[in-house]
């Protein structure tokens, strides 16, 4: 048993195929940014058959790794927002581990090819998929949670907006 | 740019301190499990700074390596389904890259132990965690996604109760 393991390695399962060449050029910072496009995840063919099943779900989890990332601090100024915050505060792709979780919008699975097309993303072109998960709303949505200083950004913008 | 990386490798920045000393004992599930028990997020000190401004967030994203978890096959018997699914269908712990995704409901943040107290979780004790991620309802909180099979063994669990 590793208790205390001091790296943990993965492969990627496959990669997202997107709009976006680069973070720096128009990539937008949340999954529902009104500039996210449509995209394509593409699974490595060894391992399309863990594919089976996902139809009927409406979204999914792309589990990702920020390839494009820079060195973290443990602070960032989220795009959003007027000032610093922690960095486990926020959804910045400088993070300590740079992993992204988003919940994707499904357009169409084909099993044989193993490219899923959703229906909006962030993601840069060529970023590295880690898992793909269904997403399910008993587990996973709790619409009126509390969310801190996002709450507060959003709420400024609205009276003020840019 | 790494195009096309065959090892991505990360650093535990916190352990799952919980009652669930292995897997096979009592271990629930799912999050939404009635056998989830409260536990604690204990973060390394080198990491703790970056915990700032999570308070006022109800709830947050725990990413964490399931340790225990067995190699993966791309087919899973889900224990609320009767027949096998594609492994990225469900939320096994047992697949390609053993990643989890939870969402806990925080209790109390100690900026100066790192300690995180959540409401409850199905982690078992001594779980990596990979990062730590605000929960935000207009990114991740989508009450009316449907959920594929899981829905349908839902339903077959309510009209037949074990």
């Amino acid at each position: 048993m590793t208790e205390n393991p001091t790296a943990i390695t993965f492969q990627p399962i496959g990669f997202v195929h997107s709009p976006f060449a680069q973070r720096e050029r128009n990539m937008p910072r949340q999954p529902c940014d009104a500039a996210a496009l449509p995209a394509e995840l593409r699974i490595l063919p060894e391992f399309r058959e863990g594919l089976a099943d996902l139809d009927g779900f409406d979204r999914l989890w792309v589990i990702s790794y920020f390839h494009q990332s820079r060195p973290a601090g443990l602070h960032v100024h989220p795009p959003i927002d007027d000032q610093e915050r922690g960095v486990f505060a926020t959804r910045s792709p400088d993070r300590p581990n740079p992993i992204g979780i988003s919940s994707a919008k499904v357009v169409s699975v084909d099993h044989t090819s193993g490219i899923i097309r959703i229906e909006r993303t962030e993601l840069v072109d060529g970023t590295p998929i880690l898992d793909i998960k269904p997403y399910i709303p008993e587990s996973d949505a709790f619409p009126d949670s509390a969310a801190g200083w996002h709450d507060l950004a959003r709420q400024r913008s609205k009276e003020s907006p840019r």
